[in-house]
């Protein structure tokens, strides 16, 4: 039952947006201001000429450019769409140029290392809102954005103490406008609540990945054949983007180790009642986690078809 | 591009299918088998009797019982469709049943157990050939079967040393008959190959899964919002069966402590990658795990849609 966002607003929320980073992130920002009237001029600013080109030729801002602080002139809003590892030096280098009462914003995965680099370069006159839309697709670059992108998932926005409530009520707006659920928390709770969610599961898709094809007794060929089995699920968030992901390892270290302790001493008393036999405690866990799936659908936050519905798409037709 | 079963057979495979156990697979079976005409007669067992009631509600056979030595008598084809556990149970209950000649098979995810449990009840008279079809949903019971499930999948045959040639064409025929493609191995290395692409993966999911439930510093209600983040792919595969998941953990220990060792070594790597800040390690591994998801997609066996294609289901749109 698709739904689709609702009619755009009759007054923009912002005149003058600047996006940095036209990414997948980035560009669906752009294509959901557009088409929501979130903001009455659009600016696209990317570091590489070729990211520049493609903006221009998808038409996803009124002006692109490779210089950031040219872009960011004249800005009330600005969301930097790069990887997390980047923002910092990016803030330092556009903080002069930003106008008086703008409001900054980021879309990274982590919030506490991207705060701890980034206010302190921050001029007073400007308002800070980090923000992190819990949303993406195994894809990358301007090509692979689309509007609807926020429809229905939660944005997190995690402004530092003391920050301007009005600028924090701005900034929800913005992602309301996108379609986006919004919830406000601190940085530090954001990322115990990501690691888990997402950092951890990224690292054990790529692990696994990882694993499957070091083996030798099994061929990458048998892998790949067979991966219906459960394997492919894995390669999907194994598939994203190498640099985003680095940079949120090692941004959210602390956290990300501690989940993956949890994890491990889990694994490691599954694998116990693997080598005893304990089929009853197998079974127990078993049970217990397809329940969590059922809310998952039941929040709207996962399609209830079988087997993520994608059995149309593999020359499969549908359920009969 | 939704491909569909080719036309169906004009002269049937075989005269007479039992299938034992009528869940997610052997619903499948029957369905396929009817609708593509590879046995003339179907018969459904099944010892549930609520079971029994659907499959005659659904029209799955022309001769629906809870007795499996009366409804073998007079098939061509035995397919034992229930968890790996209860195999060797069936066979033993069945074998004085048989008639001479008849091919018995199974769908197990663990072949070595299979074949050692199996064999010894079996008369010298049949032909057993086990088959494990890579192929699911994490949906159970015969209402969640459906005629498709097995196109352009894997099927893999491990007929034991000395199996006649002829019985092993016959499976063959019919998983192709299917829609599938057929792989013959041993048992021992189906095993191995299903750890690493199947039992592994499974194993994984239903730990971090349960992991994610049991933390006290963030909520279920956060796990469940923030779920897109990566966690709910795995939500998929920790929803499936947990007889059906049981079974095979205590059926394929050997197999699955061996690559569950791998895993594990491979993760300490990872773990002390985030710890030391070796980005460009992080970076390196990120980059190989990308390569493996196009082949799979390249090979058939994975949509290339964006997110598993499931944005249209969420209350999204199509990409626009």
């Amino acid at each position: 039952m698709p739904e689709h966002l609702g009619a755009p607003l009759i007054e923009p929320l912002f005149k003058r947006l600047a996006v940095i980073g036209v990414g997948l992130i980035g560009s669906s920002i752009l294509r959901v201001a557009r088409q929501q009237n979130l903001a009455s001029a659009l600016v696209a600013i990317d570091s590489t000429d070729v990211v520049c080109s493609r903006a221009r030729a998808l038409g996803l801002a009124d002006y692109v450019t490779t210089d950031a602080c040219e872009g960011v002139s004249g800005a009330d809003l600005i969301i930097i769409c790069t990887p997390v590892g980047a923002i910092g030096t990016v803030v330092a280098q556009i903080a002069p140029h930003l106008s008086g009462g703008a409001l900054v914003s980021d879309v990274g995965s982590v919030k506490g290392a991207v705060v701890a680099v980034a206010q302190p370069h921050l001029p007073p006159s400007v308002h800070f809102v980090p923000a992190h839309p819990v949303a993406g697709t195994e894809y990358s670059g301007p090509d692979a954005g689309f509007s609807t992108l926020f429809l229905h998932r939660w944005c997190i926005l995690t402004p530092p103490d003391g920050t301007n409530p009005s600028a924090v009520d701005a900034m929800r707006a913005f992602w309301v406008g996108a379609g986006s659920n919004v919830e406000v928390m601190t940085p530090a709770h954001h990322d115990l609540v990501l690691a888990i969610t997402s950092h951890v599961p990224h690292l054990i898709a790529y692990n696994i990945v990882g694993t499957a094809a070091d083996l030798e007794e099994v061929t990458q060929s048998e892998v790949i054949k067979f991966s219906a089995g459960g394997f492919r699920d894995f390669t999907r968030i194994a598939a994203s983007d190498p640099t985003m992901w680095r940079d949120i390892f090692l941004h959210n270290r602390e956290a990300v180790l501690e989940m993956l302790g949890r994890f491990n001493e889990d694994l490691a008393a599954l694998q116990r009642m693997i080598r005893w036999g304990d089929g009853q405690g197998l079974h127990d866990l078993f049970t217990r986690t397809r329940a969590i799936r059922r809310s998952i659908i039941a929040q709207g936050q996962e399609t209830p078809a079988a087997d993520f519905g994608r059995h149309g798409d593999l020359g499969g037709k549908d359920p009969d």
